[in-house]
């Protein structure tokens, strides 16, 4: 976006200061493989277990997710800064998977070895609001690391906890 | 819920690996005044600028902010943990706004002073997912605090960043 209103930048400060777990969502089936960092990603529900996770629609891993209909979010660690790098932007789509210890799914969708978390699902639901659409994922499948630190986005920049 | 399923205990387990940023979410207005604390928050898109929150549909808080159709989300600070008890279940709803600083948005909506961001908008949608709704908040207002540390929820205990 070339030039944001007031309101937008100031919504950007705003949202700066709300801290985040960083997640790498990925996917792999009939249209491809694909994977990119996101900060907007929550649990919604255990009734089904349920997550949430916003994408960027312009971007085209968020296509590919759609398309593939299967996901997995891999919560990142605190050992993890450059991963989270490398999957938001820093090396193209095709590069990516190059680092990082990637298990398949059954479905081959991939799964990140040593993230704190991994929740694979189906993508049951797109609801698109402005430039982004919420992708709900209702988990089929968890993985969890029980003693690693977190990786958090807060003011811009990560942080350990 | 008395019973949890096991893959409902999985997926909480690996839920609380998720890191999150702690907010109370207030509301005034013709139905009532009520707040609660939430760490299913996120910012959705800036375009336009929308925040979303997951809130159990079975509080009566839930009912009282979508009557209501106008909501604040306040992100905590560090030094506010006892806030973060206070408004998520500790003090029965009518005693929560007896501790904190909270002046009043011009519809009414509390709006906590000291909070890391506060965003004050209109629940411009409402998305039922199993036991949980997620609020669709568009905003009117920001305010953000600069000098402050984030209170974050992870593994199930609040930590300072």
């Amino acid at each position: 976006m070339s030039e944001l209103t007031t309101p937008q930048r100031e919504f950007r400060a705003a949202m700066a200061n709300l801290s985040a777990a960083v997640s790498v969502i990925t996917t792999d089936g009939p249209h491809g493989r694909a994977g990119l960092t996101v900060s907007a990603a929550c649990a919604v529900t255990d009734a089904p277990p349920t997550m949430l996770v916003c994408v960027n629609r312009s971007s085209r891993s968020h296509d590919i997710l759609v398309a593939n209909g299967r996901a997995c979010v891999n919560v990142l660690g605190a050992d993890h800064e450059a991963l989270a790098t490398r999957f938001a932007g820093a090396v193209p789509p095709a590069e990516r998977f190059s680092e990082g210890a990637w298990d398949v799914d059954t479905d081959g969708v991939p799964v990140l070895r040593g993230a704190l978390a991994s929740v694979v699902g189906r993508i049951v639901d797109e609801r698109a609001q402005g430039s982004h659409s919420v992708l709900f994922v209702e988990v089929d499948k968890v993985t969890t690391e029980e003693d690693s630190g977190a990786l958090v986005y807060f003011q811009r920049r990560f942080h350990n906890l």
